[in-house]
């Protein structure tokens, strides 16, 4: 993955911004000299459909200079991803998502695409497909992929619009927290909590936090602790 | 299911109330006359062991008058459910549950035996699994069974822990309602929405609400609506 270049941002949305807008630089600057740019609409959120999804994501990506196609307008997704130079994965559930990649076939594709330096960014279930696997998704299945293996963009997983627990909150449900840590009952890779606002920026071996707020990172068997934008993140692709 | 006999709990425990306490008298009754429960602990809170979670349990029965044991301490847990009275399923993460009871073959074993009178009762993720399928958890997929199908004890899907929105909130991740709009997308069967405090008492074909709170129905094509347990639910079961 030496030629790998990925934006992994937690949200497409924080509270009081239109979609994307929090992060428009960043993207324009990322996507810099791509003419047209993918769109993978398959998280589809609130079962909406590819072609409205695709709708929302493009009247943004236009704005910021970009041309864009949803992968469901092509007769052939995989061949649309063999000659694509940047792709978006919009989030939504993340289940439903990497089912569809599954049954397209489109995992080794956009695996490969990705080793050979086609931009990938990813938003909520786009970015956590970048970890070694979905395990630690916040959705609910509502649909049941063969097999929760991700894309493996990055050796780790994530933990998107990752969510302090609430100390005022009388709700008996487990905590983010609780849950990554019964996560580690049964897996070894570590966790990156990534909090509405933040991003990860990975371009070949090099990673980093980009936006205000720290990242929450689990490791099996340690104490959860948090990172900022200014500490070394390279332990992550490195262990 | 003419002779089924269940106690689907949403949750063990209510804020600033012990383990089972707020539902102690219910439990009594249930399971009147029943000298041992069999405590099914596969669902492991927290990651902690079966045995550390039956002896949770185990003390909160004893104290109500029931000896109990937990289905890991058997042999053969298929033959000690064939004999079994009663059964108490704890609450947890329902994929490490589900997966558990398809590895050990015990789905049609339950079933069977709540057909004949066996007395169910079930917490959180012991409750989703009397459902249809477990499409509709709250957990993290931490486990991959081979399918989310589940015991199918009612023809419809639970939601425990039901969790209203909350107005106040600034977080961009899903509620709980737009989660189960999106599985009806995908799926038809109805979803109950179990708050904290709330259980379905089950006998044949009659079907009750019980608990201080009302219950949020979420039925395909239609806006989700609330039921009291003054209300009928009987349509649940005849639909």
């Amino acid at each position: 993955m030496n030629n790998r270049n990925l934006l992994i941002v937690s949200t497409s949305t924080v509270h009081g911004n239109g979609y994307l807008g929090y992060c428009e630089d960043t993207i324009k600057q990322f996507f810099m000299g791509v003419d047209e740019v993918i769109f993978i609409p398959y998280a589809r959120p609130g079962g909406i459909t590819h072609s409205e999804y695709t709708a929302i994501a493009k009247k943004k990506f236009n704005e910021l200079g970009f041309k864009m196609r949803g992968l469901h307008e092509f007769d052939n997704p995989k061949n649309a991803l063999l000659t694509a130079k940047g792709v978006f994965t919009g989030g939504g559930n993340t289940f439903v998502l990497l089912d569809q990649l599954q049954k397209l076939d489109l995992i080794k594709t956009i695996q490969s695409r990705v080793k050979i330096g086609m931009r990938y960014m990813g938003t909520s279930a786009g970015s956590n497909i970048t970890g070694l696997t979905i395990n630690t998704t916040n959705d609910m299945p509502i649909a049941h992929p063969t097999s929760l293996n991700a894309l493996a963009l990055v050796p780790f997983n994530l933990n998107p619009h990752y969510l302090d627990p609430d100390p005022n909150s009388k709700h008996m449900g487990e905590t983010r927290e609780t849950r990554i840590k019964e996560f580690h009952t049964y897996n070894s890779q570590v966790v990156v909590g990534l909090r509405e606002g933040s991003w990860l920026k990975v371009n070949g071996n090099s990673i980093v936090l980009e936006g205000e707020l720290s990242a929450r990172i689990f490791i099996q068997g340690k104490e959860p602790y948090e990172l900022t934008p200014k500490d070394d993140f390279s332990f992550l692709l490195n262990h």
